[in-house]
């Protein structure tokens, strides 16, 4: 893991994605240049960080990297080396408009992720709420979290409630929050934290945009 | 812009973020690096980037940098200088669940960003949906878009309708787009285009998660 570095991880996370949806044909670095807008260059060095065992299998039948990577091949040897081969669960924390649009949220089960609960403060959505995963009040957070060993969770309360739940999370034994709330959380080192702060997501778009006239 | 280096813009955006829930008290740069886990050394720098305009109108009175910075002065430095102090419109393509979550998202209000359309295929959500903006039949997409000088698109479609939709956008004069459908999007090089993978931002914490063990 330490050998790869986080740039490195994202393309490679990335390309993963792409391969799950690439079907059985081989594809060649260039074809991957041409899907992902990185130098072929950069694609090789970054899939021989995979090591000499995932090469052989991403090769197929060792045919040599003339012929192409196996899609589904590869993406495993990704999964591998970025020890994402053991499922987690997750849960989801604030079931406003976004938070329960994440409940259903098709993408995951494709994914190494299981959606184990879902929580909010408002009894009545709880009960009222559509969800393939059980639902609970806040006030039981600590109890199921720790009961089903859930390991993440994806914080979709409101800004000013953000600081506040995520220290109980953190408290019940979460180790890596993906944020949507619009704060910086301060949260102890060991705990791993993601933000997705779509206004932010649209102010990059628009300084990419600036660079691309 | 030029002369900011990509990570060094993400790292002003954040920062922007921070301050612009900081309140009115001057933050020295070891108070933004409590906040933000970057050395102050890394803060220091950052800054100047804004360059020596922004550097003054930061430091309030000409006081020095050992007062600290004015979180309002130096957001609105940063937004300068990243080029965000022009207001721009942006449409909502696909109105599922999480679509029409980001129809009524109220992080946007506070930002440069003006939500003008709500576009989907199914009329009866069109009809039904509560928004802030008019929301039209995804045929009227291309005349809507020019009409009212819209930019950017937050893309909300199914996986598999993604493409085609993209390439509608483009078409129909879109300069930058957010994808949420977990799909590479072949478009011009001259579109900007995010991606926001959810599942692929649990599978990187999965891996922060590992590192910080």
């Amino acid at each position: 893991m330490d050998q790869i570095s986080p740039p490195a991880r994202g393309r490679l996370l990335y390309l993963m994605r792409i391969l799950e949806s690439a079907g059985d044909e081989p594809l060649t670095s260039a074809q991957i240049e041409g899907l992902t807008g990185w130098s072929s260059n950069t694609i090789r060095k970054d899939i021989s960080c995979l090591g000499g065992d995932a090469m052989g299998s991403a090769h197929g039948h060792g045919m040599g990297s003339c012929n192409g990577y196996a899609p589904a091949a590869l993406a495993s040897a990704i999964r591998k080396a970025l020890e994402l081969d053991r499922r987690r669960k997750f849960c989801v924390v604030g079931l406003g408009r976004l938070g329960s649009a994440y409940l259903n949220f098709r993408n995951f089960e494709l994914g190494e992720f299981d959606l184990a609960a879902g929580f909010d403060t408002n009894v009545n959505r709880v009960e009222i709420l559509n969800s393939p995963a059980p639902l609970y009040p806040a006030y039981k957070m600590a109890e199921v979290i720790t009961r089903f060993g859930i390991e993440m969770a994806l914080l979709c309360v409101p800004a000013e409630a953000a600081q506040t739940v995520a220290e109980k999370l953190v408290t019940a034994g979460i180790r890596g929050i993906l944020n949507f709330a619009p704060v910086a959380l301060k949260v102890p080192p060991a705990i791993a934290v993601r933000n997705v702060f779509v206004a932010d997501e649209l102010r990059s778009l628009a300084i990419n945009m600036q660079s691309s006239i």
